[in-house]
């Protein structure tokens, strides 16, 4: 049973890129940084099997032998994200080709066609090797299969499964000919032996045509996986198996849909900006998997594995499986996170329903590709800045372990979909600014700021727990979403909906009639033109604030105005907008507005909706996150500022274990949890 | 009989994006909005010909017929631009290959390549079935072939028709070795098999080669098109066929070459820019499409069809095409036409010689790549400002059928040929920023803003009614372009020379001994240094102008500075010069010079010239085109300003029924079309 | 023998790119400007052999007559920088292929693999021939083997060659994969057949191998040039041979290594700037040039040829081959040197060693993808600026043929290598703003400011005659390297380090414990974390400089803090410091200091090592270099500025004949050297 009721702490280890002598002090580093779970074996498939049929166990018996014996347990990884050289030589048709023809070749790693029948065969093949070795071996704690599934191809043999796909999916090709609408161009199709992936062509291509190749990616992928999971719970169906999602827009991946087929949610997370934004999208990926975990666990029929609920409505668990212990590489250079940063986002994570922390990786190798990334044990070695933190992060850890008895808490649910977010990037839409995931940010960072717990939802999820639904540039809306959101209003729930939202189905074709065909007459309204806004543009708004991206002509059909456009074009007309149904009120913003004003709409539609903030005397900075259990809960406060600062809140602070009398003082860029009533 | 005395307004109509039962109705909202011809057929192939051979064409016969009966004429397409997905598998060695080698796949629309025999064979294929079902359906006005030529290729069926139209235009491997100056880098061809296109290659390609190549390209689309052509002119002598051009200088189209082999001009046109821009593209446009018209009627000896002239002059005409009812996509996002600004857009055309004014698309579609391109008919639907606009312009047509009696009045001429364009993109040339299309786009701006009206030539047309002639970086000149210009001087004529003009002979060689080779003498004046600028970098000129883009030294060999640098490495040296050649003057500028400077400068040039503008009293903003006819003319006045203007002038306006009296009042944005003369 | 005892100047003359006539009026050109040197047939194949085996040699022995007659010497090169069409036709294997695996074509030059059996076997054909028939010509003065070395592939024969170049270098695949460290992501190798070049790959590549495939081309192109310099020596051992080098860190060439094997060093050199650079860009080239040419002389054991030393220590003697008479094409467009710049430039390369100042090209062409390079005789021809500044230069390179027994003098040490350059550039790094050639520049730019003369060293090369060692982000550090470093200090040397010098091994591998560990102890210090700094951005630094680029966090461990950080996160930590050490003082600079912090920074570290700078009473923007022979020396002062300027110095001024008193006046942007004791 791999739950021993801690909250985890540890990360990628990779004893192969080092001699013997090392595992025993990295054992023993280990240990003093109260580490409890390592990942072993991402990428060691080179050294696993150095011939094709010829392996060499010997290394890691012997490290899974010192880290049982040191009381670490293993997340032991499928090393199928990068085949070793002799694959590629033997196997050039499963190397990955471009949308341009362009075979690529090994010498990174992920170079290999996920629905190449060879590469699926061989990964087969050492999941089931190892499977049968170690799946009863003591140290292990879970099964972590690949590693960031989201690599793509255009090879001929994604070309013959993306057809077996599209003939699952659509039947007969009246239906993909409607679908695509390919009337357009003369694209029609008349054989499905015409249907090939969407390679390099001459102009634009189209958008059902892209969108369902990336909806087949990720069925591809997420079978690729079940099959390794398959195997793996034959060996043990005890222990469970997870694999590391990878965020961001370009990863053709459902996570929501994959979350019904892992024993246990896991991303990776790299804050993509560090200076005002880091904190922001540490939260929002934490909300995300929460909401994949439940919608896991609400979709999945039966929980998987033992770490299933016990109680009728168990928190949702997820793990942070990688995040960088001080540098991240974006925007072209290496951040270094501030003494005290890291921990503040590994408690972010944790308030959120982390398992725990873990990072990538354990000591930061002389060479490789990613010789620069960051580890917990750095190029300098344990006597650092870092390592040091990371023996903290492992003490706080600790003391935190009767959180995973508390649900986070939400009043406020923010609804999103992954194919609304590859809808939005599409080619030949009205605006090349348009970003999905940029949109969902932009909601839930206001959200944030004005101190609201919320939900991460995909359509169909229940709502029945939250006053106020949120549908940020929510593009893509079926019958089945339409109707969920209606149900949700009708049932007299609040909901405010973005430019954008709606105004597709889900074949990116667009609703007629008026914009957003979905949902116009829920809001009130008719959009009639859109005026799209250039990069360094913005439109004034009544009131003061300011629209970024997007603009448009609103025509009220029963809404009232709450801000109108100032100057310009559309001056004096409707910006955004309210509108009464039943007890409930609906709000259209048909901008992007400034952060400060969209944190006064959610704020203003939370306060109508009657929801509240976490913790409404949080002063600006200090981020509030609460668990809560049948009879007690967590206050989780940090400090992201670089000065001390005072919340008026009761309880006992786990990490000091000093009680708050109606006050608790922060340091600068520091963090307490609460347990706010005795158990 | 196509002609029936009333200006078109249409566009293309996709019926085959629809169901039959919207054909119905498109066809009583076409007679609301007064629409008398619509395209037909573009992009439909798939749908007529479902299978190599089997063809559906009732779906056309009923659309045909259905719109016959409303009393619409129907351009009707052949389907070429966009083979149907069968073809592309079936001939996979027609699908075109970029530079790189990388083979373009269908998935888009243009995926062929028009030197393969296959694709040919299968376009004279559809476009003789469409000849022999249709060439004398009463709804037919016209032909239209295939759609915006413009894709290149560099297959095995390039390359080897790449070479026999080298040895055409060559004559023998010594010529072409001259012409390319092949002694430069080792590239001298003995055998024309070591002949190919100019592929991606190590570093700079040779200028000549790649001339040469967009010169082949040209020819080779002219020569798919003219077979399409006699074929449908074989079916029915009396039916006018015509292609649309698409603009820009990535286009490898000599327009003029083409003029010749088309009975009627037409362009598609959408600006790049919108705002302070969008006008004056327009404007040259139009400009450049009544050149393409005259310059083929001139040189194409017998004017082919039906509606050729009928008295000893008449007026050139030509047809917009294409253009958008509302949003144009460009700089990464859609821009919306403000009320009013389509109908002022439409008549800056029909000023110029449009037969009217036609849109893509007649409906816009709910899928398809172009799903958000602008419509007469938007998504919102007929309930539209879009759709009431439409409709309005078709009333403002009708009211203006007589003005195709009149000519386009201008008093000067501006030269332009397509080679000087591609060459001047060329790698290897002093500066990145050498654009011929911006150039010429500069000087007419100011000849706009001036007030002139202005033909667009082509070296060797007859210059005989103009007074004065520009050449905006016309960088080519070859032996009949120099004598062309210094006939037109010798004659008495004033010249207006832009640097670059006249450096490089028609193989893109610069004439040595001083710039401009082929005007120094003209100008009076040699050019012995070059001094590009910088993108952000502008020069002071003497009087308190700017200049961009380019300066250089400047040597005076009879002429006088009109206008001196301020300032730099060229202070106090001429940038602007004045020659008096017999009863002329040549002027020359060496820079680009800022819109204000450059106005000021051509109506000086004008002026000394004796031509006079369009309408001397018209305020900023207003712009004036006159159509004249004997004993009478017509007076376009387009207010693009948001304030109501007056302008001194008689005559009746038919867009009101009232007569002006001494002076007339545009509405903001509104515009006047006055009868000067009863007739 | 090709040493007239005078200055070279000249360049490279391409008869075949004229007619015969034009021939004459070259020489006699030539004569006018003093021209006594000219490289022939550089891209002369497809003329020298216009079919396989039929050669054409006529043209080129009238060429080498008529110059012999006219006394001018010639660099004959072989052609083989650019294969004819008919071997590109002929041997389509040989054409290069890039990392994405398309083949380039030929249509421009360098359309060739340096590895095909084929080009390898035509290359040494052609110079057999050109051997054989021109070794004893009396008009030769040198070879000139091919044409900036620098193309590279990825083709199956480049991957073979590269296997073995692997097998020599590591011998065995376990060396191999610990220099690769491809136990990150799975790249252990088990066979050389899985060892292929670093192709497209899907993310990032293995630092080891990329480095390592710069290095086989460096390699490879060396045994291409050695495979011809061998059949020219055999013909005729008495004439010197060399190759031009192409500068620029794209450029896969370790031009110290190859020094060893020319005769003659020799370089082609245009600035990648202008306005502020161009002239310290220059010194830089020259400097380098030198310190190439003192390495080749140091290892290559025997000097080569008939120019070698005659005395104990001769003086470091390279050529620049290549220059721009006028116009540099950079950023976007070409730039004009004002007048006299040339001749500055020209004297600048003079004073640092070269036999004197060569150009390309002779005369522009009218075609050729490089027709508006510039030329000795431009477009306009021999009336022009340009060609009078070279007759002028002519005149004075005749007056400085003495120098030639002076070597250039310098005090401190700056010590490169190529393969650091390529490492800083790699995939992975913490900033993708490394750049070694910029970081190399930036301490020559502050030496140059602070008028300090310098060396360029190898790491290995003699330290014994500088005072001060600087290496300026020298990345790489193998033992070898760090105990030559360790052995100048201890010898009582100084050392000044910028960041990231010895960070990592020979293969790119980070030492471990603390950066930077081949120098932590010498520097009397740690640093423990990097902060690299965004593009725009830039740290203050105590003392009022800043600093750019890079910024970390520097543990003192016996050095003292000679400026620290201002604000930000290591706001009062040590920037630059300085460490004690012996006698001698070592310095470390942890961030990119501005130029004026530089120049401070470089000048203490000089002082305090007892070096002096060249002239120390040179007013700012007078450069200022020595040649010293037994008994004299010769100060050559270049005014860079607009305005004349007084500097006190003796000596008789060989350009003017006149003496100066104490005093010289050198006028706006011109030049005097001085002979400063009799001989």
């Amino acid at each position: 049973m791999w739950d021993d009721g801690r909250l985890f702490h540890g990360g990628d280890y990779n004893p192969e890129q080092w001699p013997a002598a090392t595992w025993r002090e990295d054992v023993a580093l280990m240990r003093r940084a109260r580490v409890n779970l390592v990942t072993v074996g991402v990428f060691a498939w080179s050294r696993l099997e150095p011939a094709p049929g010829r392996y060499d166990f010997g290394w890691l018996d012997e490290v899974l032998d010192l880290l049982h014996d040191g009381g670490i347990r293993v997340a032991l990884a499928t090393p199928t994200a990068s085949p070793p050289p002799w694959f590629s030589l033997a196997h050039p048709d499963a190397l990955p080709v471009t949308a341009d023809g362009v075979r690529l070749h090994h010498g990174s790693r992920d170079t290999y066609c996920a629905a190449a029948p060879s590469y699926r065969a061989a990964a087969r093949g050492i999941a089931a090797t190892l499977a049968a070795r170690y799946a009863h071996h003591p140290a292990l704690a879970m099964w972590h299969v690949h590693n960031e599934y989201g690599t793509t191809c255009h090879c001929p043999h994604t070309e013959a499964a993306f057809r077996h796909w599209l003939i699952d999916r659509h039947g007969d090709l009246d239906t993909l000919n409607a679908a695509w609408a390919t009337s357009f161009w003369s694209q029609h199709y008349t054989d499905w032996a015409y249907v090939s992936t969407p390679r390099a062509t001459q102009y634009l291509g189209n958008p059902g045509h892209l969108l369902d190749f990336r909806r087949f990616w990720s069925d591809t992928l997420l079978a690729a996986y079940v099959e390794q999971r398959d195997l793996l719970k034959a060996a043990n169906p005890a222990l469970p198996v997870t694999t590391n999602y990878v965020l961001g827009d370009w990863v053709p991946v459902d996570h929501a849909r994959w979350a019904r087929e892992v024993d246990l949610v896991a991303i990776d997370h790299y804050p993509s900006v560090v200076d005002g934004g880091a904190e922001e999208q540490t939260a929002l990926a934490a909300d995300l998997a929460r909401g994949w975990a439940r919608h896991g666990r609400t979709r999945a029929g039966t929980p998987r594995g033992p770490a299933g609920p016990t109680r009728a409505d168990p928190p949702a668990t997820w793990l942070l499986m990688e995040s960088a212990a001080s540098q991240i590489h974006t925007t072209g250079r290496a951040h270094t996170k501030e003494p005290g940063r890291m921990a503040r986002h590994s408690l972010s994570h944790v308030a959120r329903g982390s398992r725990g922390a873990m990072f990538f990786q354990w000591r930061a190798p002389a060479g490789g590709a990613e010789r620069f990334h960051s580890a917990l044990v750095p190029h300098t070695g344990a006597d650092s800045r870092v390592f040091r933190e990371s023996v903290r992060l492992g003490e706080t850890l600790d003391r935190l372990a009767e959180i995973t008895d508390g649900e986070t808490t939400a009043s406020v649910a923010l609804a999103w979909d992954a194919a609304s977010g590859w809808a939005l990037r599409q080619p030949g839409m009205p605006s090349a600014l348009l970003d999905g995931h940029a949109e969902l940010a932009a909601a839930h960072r206001a959200l944030w700021r004005a101190g609201y717990g919320c939900d991460v939802v995909v359509p169909g999820d229940p709502l029945d727990r939250y006053r106020l639904l949120v549908l940020p540039a929510l593009y893509l809306a079926d019958d089945a979403t339409a109707g969920w959101v209606h149900d949700h209003v009708e049932a007299g729930g609040h909901l405010l909906v973005s430019y954008l939202s709606g105004v597709a189905d889900q074949h990116a074709r667009v609703h007629l009639g008026g914009y957003p065909g979905a949902y116009r007459d829920l809001l009130g309204l008719r959009v009639e033109e859109f005026h799209p806004l250039a990069a360094d543009e913005q439109v004034l708004l009544s009131g003061g604030g300011t629209g970024r991206i997007w603009s448009e002509t609103v025509h009220l059909r029963g809404a009232e105005p709450v801000g109108t456009y100032v100057g310009g074009v559309l001056d004096g007309r409707p910006a955004v907008t309210r509108h009464r149904v039943g007890t409930g009120t609906t709000w259209y913003l048909s901008t992007r507005p400034d952060d400060g004003t969209y944190r006064r709409l959610v704020t203003e539609a939370a306060r109508t909706a009657g929801a509240d903030p976490v913790c409404p005397a949080a002063p600006p900075g200090v981020e509030a996150v609460r668990r809560a259990a049948p009879g007690t809960s967590w206050l989780f406060l940090l400090n992201h500022t670089d000065r001390p600062q005072r919340v008026p809140a009761d309880g006992l602070d786990l990490l000091t274990g000093v009680p708050a009398d109606r006050e608790v003082t922060l340091p600068a860029g520091g963090a307490a949890v609460l347990r706010e009533h005795p158990r």
